[in-house]
C-alpha cells in the first residue's frame, strides 16, 4: 500500500473519487451508530442479573437496610483492600459513581484545602496536571472548578516524567489526574519506572494530590492482562504516603451506574476525608454494597466473571482494529492502539483531521467522541485524535461503523494534503 | 400532683430520696438502649423487603443497567411530583440520601454560587437563619461551611416570621432551613400563614434560599395527619418562584440509608443544579429508582404503606407521650410535644437541667440525642430542650427508657430547685 503522502496529485485525486463513492454508499444505508462513550453493552450487564437475586439484608451482623456504616460494609472494604492490595483501614465504599467520589474531593480540597493547607478556592490560582490525551471528564471538573489545565505528554509506557517534574516546582501545581491502567482513551498501562516516579515526586505543593483514577483494574481484554506496579507499595520507600488518592468503581463490572465504588488513601488523608463524609451522609447503600459481595464471593470469581465481559469485548476490539489495519496500513494517514484491556482504541488521524473526520463521520450516521474531548478544554492542538469506544454497539455494526471511519480518515487526508 | 416549684425544701429532699432509690433500681438492671437517632425499626424495614423480589429492569424502554439518565427515571420523577403537588420539571431524583442532595447544593453555593451570584466562599460574611430547636445535621453543614447560624425561635405554628423578616434585611443572610412538615424535633407542622409567610419573604440577598427539608411529608403517626400548604403554590404569587428548595427521600419509608432522594426546585434552581450534576456524575441509581417505583405502585400504595409504618411508631409515640404525662403532669419540671407525625417527641425539661438528664439517663444506659444538638453550635441557651426518638426501640424497652426519663428530669429539677 503507497502512503497518500507520496501520491501525486492526480494518484489522490483518483483515490478520492473512490473514496467520495464508498462513503456515499454508506450515507445511504442511514446508519445510527454511538462509539463515544464506554458504555457496557447490554450482553455484559446480563452477566450480572444474578445481583437481582440477593434477597440478604444482615452483613456480620450488620442490618444493611437502615442506617450507619460511613464507611461502608467491613467484608466490602476487605474485598477491595484484597483485590487492590492496599490495607483495609485505607479504603472506603462510596456510592454508585468513583467519578463523584473524584468530584467530591475535589469540592473538599476547594473548600476545607487538603489536610489542613490553605483552601484551593481561597488561592488566586491552582493548576493540574493533565496527561493527555486523557479522560473528558477529569477535565470537566477542572474547568468547572476554575483550575488552570496543563498539558503533559503521554507516552507509551504512561505520562511524561520529565514534563511532570519540571511542572510541580511550581506551588501553585496542586495535583494531577491519572488514569494508571488501561489508560483513557490510549489503553496505556503505566510502566513500573513511571509508577516509581510517580511516587517518588517532590512537588513544591504539600497539597499536591495525584487523583489516580483506578478505573479499568480488572478489565482485561486477553490474559494475562498488563501488570500494574502497586504504587501504595511505592510511596512509602519516599514518605510520599499521602501523595495518591486513588478510587475504583463496579461500573464496568456489573450494572453501569448502579453499582459501588471506592476510594483509597493514606490513613491522614482517609481521616481528611472523613471529616466530610460524617458531615454529607448518614450512610451509603449498604443493601447494593451487600449485593455485590454476595455476587463477587471472592477475587476468583470476579476475574472469572470479568473474561465473560472479554468475551464480548475482545472482538468488538479486533474487528475495529482488524478494519483499521485492513483499510488504513501502509497508507501514512493513522496510527491507532491495540490496547490489551480497558474500553477505548485511540486513533490518531493525519494532524489537523480530527474535525474533518468527526464531521464525516457524523454526517454518516455515526457519532465518535467530541473530537478534542480527550484534551484539556476541548483543545487538541493537533486536532489528530479520536477516541473509538467499541463496547456499546453490536459486531455486525462495529464493522460498518470501522470501515466508514477508515474512509473518513482517509478523505481527510487528501482533502487536508491537497489543500495546497 | 404538686408542682415541684411550690414543694417545701423538706418535701423536695424526701421526694428525692425516693427518685434516687428508683433510679439506683433502674441502674442494676444495666440497661442499654438508644433513644438518640431517628432510625426506623426492624419491623419497620421489613415492610419493604419486597422490594428484594423486583428484577425488572427497563423502564419505559431505557435500560436501568446503564449509564444516563442524570435526572432520574421519569416515572419516579411523575411519582414524586404527584405526591408533592409539583411539576415534573422540577422533580430531579437523587441517590439515597436527600441529606447529601442538600450539602451538595450548598457547597454548589459556597464554590459556584446562586445563579450567577458571588460564591459565597468568596464573601466575608455568610449567614443562615435557624429554627431551632431544630435538626442537629442541618447545623452541622452550616458549622462545617463556615455560615454563622443565626437561632429563630420556633413558636407553635413555626418559625417566628417577625424575627425573620428582621434579620433578612441583612445581605449576608444567605437562607435558612425548615422542616415544614412534623418539625425535627417538635414535630410541629407549618400553619398555613407561616407558609405564606415564607413564600412572601423579600430578603435583601437575592441569592437568599429556604432549604425545605420536606422529610416527613408522608409520616402521620394517625389519619388525617396534619395539611401543609403547598409552598411552590404560593411562590408565584409574590414573584418568588426562587425561593425555595426542597428535597424529600424514601429513608424511612423504605431502607434508610438504600432509598432515593428528589429535590424539588423552581426552573432556574433545576437548571444551575444540572450544571453541577452533568459534571459530578453520569447517572443516578435508576435500577434502585426502578426497584422503588414498582413497589411503590402508585400514592394510595404509599399512604396504605405509610399506615403500616404508624401501627408500628404510633404505640411507641403513645408509651412514651402516656409516661411522660402519667410520671410528670403537674410537676411543673417539664412539657413535651405530642406530635401527629414525624420521627420525634420533643421535651423541654427545666431551664438549666437538660445537660444533667442526659448525664444521668447515659449513667443509667438510655442514650438520648446529644443535649443541646438541637440548637446552633449544640448550644441550648436555656439547656432544657431533649429530643426524643422512639422509632428504634421496641415498646418494652421504651417503657423502661421513659420510666427512666420521668425520673431522671425529676431529679435534676429538684437539684436545680436546691442550688440556692
Amino acid at each position: 500500500m503507497k502512503a497518500f503522502i507520496e501520491m501525486t496529485k492526480e494518484e489522490l485525486a483518483a483515490t478520492k473519487i473512490e473514496l467520495d463513492q464508498k462513503y456515499n454508499e454508506f450515507k445511504q444505508q442511514h446508519l445510527n451508530l454511538d462509539m463515544s462513550r464506554g458504555k457496557p453493552s447490554s450482553k455484559q450487564l446480563d452477566l450480572s442479573m444474578e445481583l437481582l437475586n440477593c434477597h440478604e439484608y444482615l452483613s456480620n451482623g450488620v442490618d444493611c437496610r437502615n442506617y450507619g456504616g460511613l464507611e461502608g460494609l467491613m467484608d466490602l472494604r476487605k474485598f477491595f483492600a484484597e483485590l487492590l492490595s492496599v490495607n483495609v483501614d485505607n479504603v472506603l465504599i462510596g456510592g454508585t459513581s468513583s467519578l463523584t467520589l473524584m468530584f467530591d474531593y475535589l469540592t473538599q480540597a476547594m473548600l476545607s484545602g487538603v489536610l489542613g493547607n490553605t483552601p484551593w478556592s481561597k488561592l488566586d490560582h491552582v493548576k493540574f496536571l493533565c496527561p493527555a490525551p486523557g479522560y473528558d471528564r477529569h477535565f470537566a471538573f477542572l474547568e468547572y472548578f476554575g483550575i488552570e489545565m496543563i498539558t503533559v505528554p503521554m507516552n507509551e509506557d504512561g505520562p511524561d516524567l520529565d514534563v511532570i517534574r519540571e511542572y510541580i516546582k511550581d506551588d501553585h501545581v496542586k495535583g494531577m489526574f491519572c488514569v494508571p491502567k488501561y489508560s483513557n482513551p490510549t489503553g496505556t498501562t503505566y510502566s513500573d519506572e513511571i509508577v516509581k516516579g510517580l511516587a517518588a515526586l517532590k512537588p513544591a505543593a504539600k497539597d499536591f494530590r495525584i487523583i489516580y483514577d483506578n478505573a479499568y483494574y480488572v478489565h482485561d481484554l486477553s490474559q494475562p492482562g498488563d501488570q500494574l506496579l502497586n504504587i501504595f507499595d511505592e510511596l512509602p520507600k519516599y514518605n510520599n504516603e499521602d501523595l495518591v488518592i486513588m478510587v475504583a468503581s463496579t461500573s464496568k463490572i456489573t450494572f453501569a451506574g448502579s453499582g459501588v465504588s471506592c476510594i483509597v488513601a493514606s490513613d491522614n488523608n482517609i481521616a481528611d476525608i472523613k471529616k466530610r463524609l460524617t458531615i454529607q451522609s448518614i450512610s451509603q447503600d449498604k443493601m447494593n454494597q451487600l449485593r455485590h459481595l454476595v455476587f463477587f464471593k471472592d477475587i476468583p470469581t470476579l476475574k472469572k466473571h470479568m473474561q465473560k465481559h472479554a468475551e464480548i469485548l475482545k472482538p468488538k476490539f479486533d474487528c475495529v482494529i482488524d478494519s483499521l489495519t485492513k483499510e488504513l496500513a501502509g497508507k501514512e494517514v493513522a496510527k491507532w492502539t491495540t490496547p490489551n484491556g480497558g474500553y477505548f482504541i485511540s486513533l490518531d488521524v493525519m494532524p489537523g483531521c480530527a474535525k474533518r473526520v468527526g464531521e464525516l463521520c457524523k454526517e454518516a450516521g455515526v457519532t465518535l467522541t467530541t473530537i478534542g474531548a480527550t484534551f484539556p478544554y476541548g483543545k487538541d492542538p493537533q486536532d489528530s485524535n479520536i477516541r473509538i469506544a467499541p463496547s456499546y454497539p453490536s459486531v455486525d455494526e462495529l464493522t460498518k461503523a470501522a470501515l466508514l471511519l477508515s474512509i473518513c480518515v482517509q478523505i481527510a487526508a487528501i482533502e487536508k494534503l491537497s489543500e495546497n
